[in-house]
């Protein structure tokens, strides 16, 4: 691959923090959602952290903050307030549905909170009262428990983000700033990958990374490399077929589209710094393909950012971890992480719009 | 997983060097072997490279820096002249049989000595002339259209190893300082893996790691840790049921015996640094899950190492690049890195045989 030309996204320099705040959802609240919450605040100077409100009950975040014996002063406002609040207390969107789930504990009563997060942060992003969606984990489980009828968190963002009925595709990016690849399928067994891969689904996949890293990353032309699914990509067809059968076809549509598309590279050798220079984005057939390299690379700052959608919306890596959750011992990293990382998109979003 | 409670492979300490020199074979002579050997050589200060003696046909290595311009003495002798050679000219015990082939173009009139190169690494390692084979790269292909019957290299090397007529089974390790991994199925198309693993499979790779762990590196209770098939290690059977079948039987067959192997753990978060730490090995369920980890952490300087045969083999983990031969631009690390890792297990298994 030809050395960088131009910076990758892990590259995209530090502007002016945009004056709107981000809004971060509560999540679970038996998770750590609610304590890395405080914490980011906490660490909001060090970390030098964009101005974010939270919505979520405010009652809920004080008793947590209490339990940990952590000093953070929670400030009910409104949108336009929040960045002034932001300085001298954390500025707490407030949700008046009820939240009584101990940490560690989940508890469907709480899922009414959950939800009404979620809804709340994308009619505001949607309104222009915020620049950016930051999510805190969320437990399906508790939710199905209470009606949620969602496959998933994303699926639920790309249900509210829907337009005129046709909802978007989702696609799920992994993003250090070393590294942002993209798995083409994702939460399926190993077994079925072969089958589920197929030309029209990278390309579709493909074009929706081309357009998010354009319009929220700011990247003009963006270099996309993948992998292949079999080791050495194949090997011209001798070690697997799909490479050539699905892959390389895929690539030469996107081509013929005008998306710069390469490959498919053996996925072993694509990863490394010399060669992570000569793409903006990786995307790889598989979970693994994809998730071994970033964490790896970035295993406590990756930050999970979904494209496709009418809006930023950035999450941290982690799960709410219920096991740990309570303890005050979760560490912020990847919240803070997303929560830089959406206000970057935010100012790049802007400055594209603007030309 | 726990924290270390001692140092993984990576961190194997620098013996003094074994007083037996290494014994390195030719490779393919149109590839880049014969460049690298030579410069390595030229660096075996800035590189505190063991003594090696190069077994190959002298007058190809003295028309190799001859073409580069390259000043490095090719002195012939015998095994136990060469530690005392190499520190003024490069120790090559000679081969009789002709090499023409030219840099970057590769002639089976060559095969005869790229075999006997290996033929008399194994014979010396064997009959204790030296202490480790160290390999340079071949190409099977040319080997093929003069009448080589073997699979590959390492097959041929198991071939030579035969004890009684049986075959051992050999077992690719890849190492670098700070990570080293097994993959359990290795070049088949990613649609045959989950077939081909086998719990067997598995227990009889994990038991020849154990074992050469325990000799050739002189780990005395080596920690394997192995991933899972499935993203996710398969989320207890709901992504795929490989996991709960075949690598955890496996795992709790290979603990009765009193192998300390533990998983399945999630392949993506098992080999960031402070997972690393827990264990001396990762054992993966096909390439490339166990081949990105290695080369997006150490590209340029990770080893092969065979084991599970009765004497210590190292390689490079490149292959004969016969599109950049004779130019003098490949990068010795590699070669240098199996040398010195190679001398370093000479060390350990005299420790451990004198124990």
């Amino acid at each position: 691959m030809r050395a960088a030309g131009r910076p990758a996204p892990a590259a995209i320099s530090e502007h002016p923090l945009p004056s709107l705040p981000l809004a971060l959802t509560q999540g679970d609240p038996a998770g750590v959602g609610p304590e890395l919450t405080l914490r980011a605040w906490q660490e909001r100077r060090e970390r030098t952290l964009p101005a974010f409100a939270c919505i979520a009950n405010p009652g809920h975040l004080r008793r947590t903050a209490e339990r940990l014996g952590w000093h953070v002063p929670i400030r009910e406002c409104g949108w336009s307030d929040a960045p002034a609040v932001f300085s001298q207390a954390l500025p707490v969107i407030p949700l008046e549905q009820p939240v009584e789930a101990a940490a560690g504990e989940p508890d469907p009563s709480s899922a009414a909170a959950t939800i009404a997060s979620i809804d709340r942060a994308v009619a505001a992003v949607r309104s222009g009262q915020t620049g950016a969606v930051v999510t805190n984990p969320i437990a399906k489980s508790v939710l199905y428990a209470a009606g949620f009828k969602h496959p998933g968190h994303t699926e639920y963002l790309a249900h509210l983000a829907a337009d005129g009925g046709v909802e978007p595709l989702p696609v799920m990016m992994l993003w250090c700033e070393e590294l942002a690849v993209v798995p083409v399928t994702i939460h399926v067994p190993l077994r079925e990958v072969p089958d589920l891969l197929t030309a029209p689904l990278i390309v579709e996949t493909a074009r929706i990374v081309a357009v998010g890293l354009r319009r929220q990353f700011g990247i003009a032309a963006p270099r996309l490399a993948l992998s292949g699914l079999n080791p050495h990509a194949g090997e011209n067809g001798t070690m697997g077929r799909e490479d050539e059968e699905i892959v390389k076809p895929a690539i030469a549509q996107l081509r013929a589209e005008g998306v710069d598309a390469r490959g498919p590279y053996p996925a072993d050798t694509m990863f490394h710094a010399r060669a992570r220079a000569g793409y903006d984005v990786a995307l790889a057939m598989y979970h693994d393909q994809a998730l071994i390299p970033i964490k790896t690379i970035a295993f406590d700052d990756g930050v999970n950012v979904t494209l496709g959608l009418p809006f930023i919306r950035t999450s941290p890596d982690h799960g709410t971890a219920f096991d740990i959750a309570g303890r005050g011992i979760a560490r912020p990293d990847s919240l803070c992480a997303a929560l830089k990382l959406a206000a970057r998109m935010a100012e790049r979003q802007d400055t594209v719009s603007r030309a």
